[in-house]
């Protein structure tokens, strides 16, 4: 499985992926799920897949160019003048992708599926996140629906339904994702760290906020504790009910 | 859907189910799905159901022994000699309904399947809790693994695992299941209240301790309201991850 949340604040957007890739629980590695794509003060396009990794390596390297010589390779996706169209390229990739792997159309988005998350700004236009399903159309937040998860995404999600805000900070928000996180790990074998984190403020239109939280993470390690035992303390405060 | 938990504790047995089923979100209703059998000072059973609707009521019907008249019904379930007694001829049950529901065994556990847990105690054992499968085959709890869950699992189980204790009294694990099952509802249309619940006491061989919990009995709206709060509390109190 997979675990990724992109996320939008007032402030600007956030993205965080786990790095754990599965063919059984016998077969696991480590594979980067976010890939990024900027122009300095002029755009940045953040991408996160979940589902098949043939489908969605080729999607990437596609989305690259990496089908031409080196010399030869403009991105396309660095030359879509609104989010929205990147969005359609993506999904009109994902859906060929999908496509060329099976000889029945019906039964290939089941059987090597994927599923995207699109977001950035690019300069006229404001921050924003898209979904994209295997069949290549999509949904964008929207005020009632400000994040999107893809992969394993329902242990984590009761904790970002009750505390997320849309006036958060970054740092705040990136311990909410941490909490959503570490309550997937706990629960998914097949969602693990380290995890792919990138931070953008609205109108900066620069990519280089990135990290990789490690497992030892000390702050991630305290998060992780923490929470056991605040999640306790917190239910301790509630009222029992009397039989 | 549905989401039903089993729980063993140091003390007895806690059961808890929802009462939605749905087939499809245009269709929906109320029905329950915690039935108990019982004999005062001797044996106390109790089975929650999950699944295809059709399958759990037939084989509920069959462990009462509807298809006889009624003068002449003398359920075997009332007759086992020990809780792993009972679980085979549940899991027998079970599985001989679904086989009757469709011409190809092989996928019948998919299309009409159901999962089982069943707890209880008959004099000479102890209270015990099994979780059966559309196979017939099935797993008991042990110290490592306390509790089941059927149905839309998911959402409500962090909060179990994070929370529960075995030592905990009746009253505090009414509201633990009333947390993992609050999350549940929020996040998934097809789990829904009243809540049955069904608590025994070890070696009391008595049934009678059950209570539907509404939706708008005032102890569960406060648990609800006071969880997002407190989970809020909880939250600010863990450190911000520095960016």
């Amino acid at each position: 499985m997979t675990y990724c949340v992109g996320l939008r604040l007032d402030h600007g957007l956030v993205f965080m992926s786990d790095t754990r890739t599965n063919a059984g629980v016998d077969n696991f590695a480590t594979s980067r799920k976010m890939f990024t794509w900027s122009v300095p003060g002029e755009r940045m396009i953040t991408v996160m897949t979940a589902g098949n990794l043939a489908t969605t390596q080729s999607m990437i390297s596609l989305l690259e160019e990496r089908s031409k010589a080196a010399e030869e390779r403009d991105p396309s996706i660095l030359r879509q003048e609104t989010m929205f169209q990147v969005a359609r390229l993506v999904g009109a990739t994902l859906k060929e992708v999908i496509a060329d792997s099976s000889g029945n159309g019906q039964d290939a988005a089941d059987q090597f599926g994927a599923s995207v998350i699109v977001g950035g700004q690019i300069k006229g236009g404001q921050p924003t996140i898209f979904l994209i399903y295997p069949q290549g159309n999509f949904i964008e937040v929207t005020d009632d629906t400000p994040f999107f998860q893809i992969g394993e995404t329902k242990y984590g999600k009761p904790i970002l339904v009750r505390a997320y805000d849309q006036t958060m900070g970054f740092e705040e928000t990136v311990k909410l994702l941490l909490v959503s996180f570490d309550s997937t790990v706990k629960s998914n074998l097949s969602v693990a760290p380290p995890f792919d984190l990138q931070v953008y403020p609205a109108d900066s239109f620069d990519a280089s906020r990135t990290k990789r939280i490690e497992e030892n993470d000390p702050i991630y390690q305290t998060i992780s504790d923490g929470w056991g035992d605040a999640l306790k303390t917190a239910f301790q405060q509630l009222p029992s009910y009397p039989l």
